[in-house]
């Protein structure tokens, strides 16, 4: 089950709600990344205080570890991560292609062979050998139980020549067809299988990207994904792409920006189209001491927190801000402990997620243009002193 | 303020009950490590969901970093890290003598100089030299705002000749009696001034030990700790020098073992007229992935534990084991997730705190011996097969 509407706009910002088998989705919707089955340091209580709608789960990682079959067998995804809301899930493609070529790893990985027929790739775990299709890519996807699924795509890095760029595209497209003919085969069976969004490539190339776009939009799917872009570019070139594919996006299905999350990136995204969204950046950044305010990034292991007896933000209403002074959650990451992680994960992913909510409000109020430039005035404050 | 009465007994076990300023303690009670400001992967809301009553702070620890001073400043320690109920802190004694060893650590300490005026030692952090004296110890705990402070003592290790367990044991006395002076000049200041325990030492010496039980008791404080068990010294050793010192300990006043916490010690220490104990165990073990169990101790990350799709513990009601299956806590520790340790200290102490009620209730009832007499049988069964 998979329905998407529109309740308001205000010019290309729209507000909407998707119903899923699992509930529903209030858009533009930040989802945080459940990478392996959990959010990191958080559980479900804490995802439902915070009013998150759906989380992403990745195929790439589960079917590493502990493997998909494994976790049908437990009852899916939801019922073993004890999440009942909607689950997207990734294709794979983005992880086969990053994470498979060993970078920043003690593990030198031999770099993935791709072929028409899909990719073989090595484990950044152990260096084995695996083979992901397009097809196998929808089957663990359904094995999983995920709501909405990601076609499997090849994600071409943001300095590719022009040539490579395309035949990544093709393939792209070729394997979201063959995507579509496996998910209806498998829909045959499974009536509660779940949507499938076939995924934009192109990488900056203006051309590419209309007729990536172009393409995918015929094709008939309950939803749209734009991959590829947040991967090095600078963030006017991903505008510029954005800005670019709008009038050629189908109006009647959600429009989900893959891996973009910072505050200003969610205005940028909405303003030119996007309902959804996904990051790691809220959760990274909280292992690292990084949170965002009202006024832009701080770290709060700064010496000059040491004696602050006062929040992280003052108008904020997360659980660390309520009940924590800046002094003690600096303590908590100088002395490495694991509360530490666990208020910052709070306090950032209630910082995008309260966001998105008052962006909703404020497109339903016809003052999202509004809001975006007073919030952005007083965000930049910090950022630009840095 | 401090208050102690015995609501019921059963030969020795006792069931009482402590008030303090911040709260009321039922005893036998068992308390949270939350050494440097933080029971390690929890918040105090989880403490509280928990039935946590007191928990400990750690003088040695929170006077290196960040300095009581500071803590003092943001309101004490109660306020700093948002927990209003009762907290015991240690006289940094323990730790002075144990982590300023160097064991296990990179940094190579030279050893404390002990004098008859105090203890210059050496920070495990970086090195650096601290003197540490019993009325420092006792302004340091003062400064946190301790509901239930400790006098400063020197642990002499369970491998120390008589001798040398005879002058540790000597110096402790005369410390008590100078902490004793300390604490009665700063209440004159401070109304609200914790409770003062002083510890009896005197390694497994059985004619020390009862030395120092005499000595301790006939000191006008509040309650008594037992300090020095535990550290090495096997089982039987500890029951026997508890059953030895009980008939000298006064009734009147409750009996704190100090950093003792398994299940069968909590039982066997009760037994003894023990009223208070606090323990590492139940969130290193968490951290380890080893966990208790009304069947013993397992880990969950044994392979067998893969495939299975029910709690750690089907009569368990904390919330890892009503909410999660053994195959998923085992899958985060596999990955290493924080949520992994987040469940397992989340069962551990549950385990724990559990005990803890059972053995009151069932004092209160005149069925502490049959109960601790079941509850061995069962839990002795995975411990003999290991």
């Amino acid at each position: 089950m998979f329905d998407f509407q529109i309740i308001a706009n205000e010019k290309n910002a729209r507000a909407g709600l998707i119903k899923t088998s699992s509930g529903e989705i209030k858009t533009p919707v930040f989802m945080p990344c459940g990478t392996k089955a959990t959010v990191k340091s958080l559980d479900p209580d804490d995802l439902k205080s915070l009013n998150v709608q759906v989380l992403l789960g990745n195929t790439y990682h589960l079917h590493l570890r502990p493997g998909e079959k494994l976790i049908k067998k437990m009852g899916g995804l939801h019922k073993w991560m004890n999440w009942n809301k909607p689950i997207l899930t990734d294709s794979g493609g983005f992880q086969v292609f990053s994470l498979g070529q060993g970078q920043d790893r003690a593990l030198v990985l031999k770099a993935p062979k791709i072929t028409k027929e899909g990719v073989e790739f090595y484990s950044h775990i152990d260096g084995s050998s695996h083979f992901l299709t397009p097809e196998k890519a929808i089957e663990i996807q359904s094995d999983l139980g995920s709501d909405i699924m990601m076609a499997f795509d090849e994600c071409a890095p943001g300095d590719s020549s022009k040539s490579y760029a395309k035949s990544a595209m093709k393939r792209t497209h070729d394997w979201a067809k063959r995507c579509l003919t496996e998910h209806a085969r498998l829909a045959k069976n499974n009536s509660e299988i779940g949507a499938l969004f076939p995924i934009i490539q192109g990488v900056t190339f203006d051309d590419l990207r209309i007729e990536s776009t172009k393409f995918i939009s015929d094709l008939n799917t309950a939803g749209i994904a734009i991959g590829g872009l947040s991967v090095g570019e600078d963030k006017n070139t991903m505008y510029h792409v954005l800005d670019l594919i709008q009038p050629y996006l189908p109006q009647d299905k959600p429009h989900y920006l893959m891996g973009v999350g910072t505050p200003e990136d969610l205005l940028e995204g909405v303003e030119r189209g996007i309902d959804m969204f996904d990051c790691v950046l809220p959760t990274r950044f909280a292992r690292h001491g990084t949170c965002w305010t009202e006024y832009g990034r701080i770290n709060v292991r700064n010496e000059k927190f040491k004696n602050l007896n006062s929040p992280i933000d003052d108008n904020c209403s997360c659980y660390a801000c309520k009940n924590f002074s800046l002094s003690y959650i600096r303590h908590l990451f100088i002395e490495k402990e694991i509360l530490g992680i666990r208020l910052m994960t709070l306090h950032n992913l209630h910082f995008l997620i309260n966001l998105m909510e008052n962006i909703r409000e404020n497109i339903i109020n016809c003052k999202f243009e509004k809001f975006k430039k007073s919030f952005l005035a007083k965000y930049l404050i910090i950022k630009s002193a840095d």
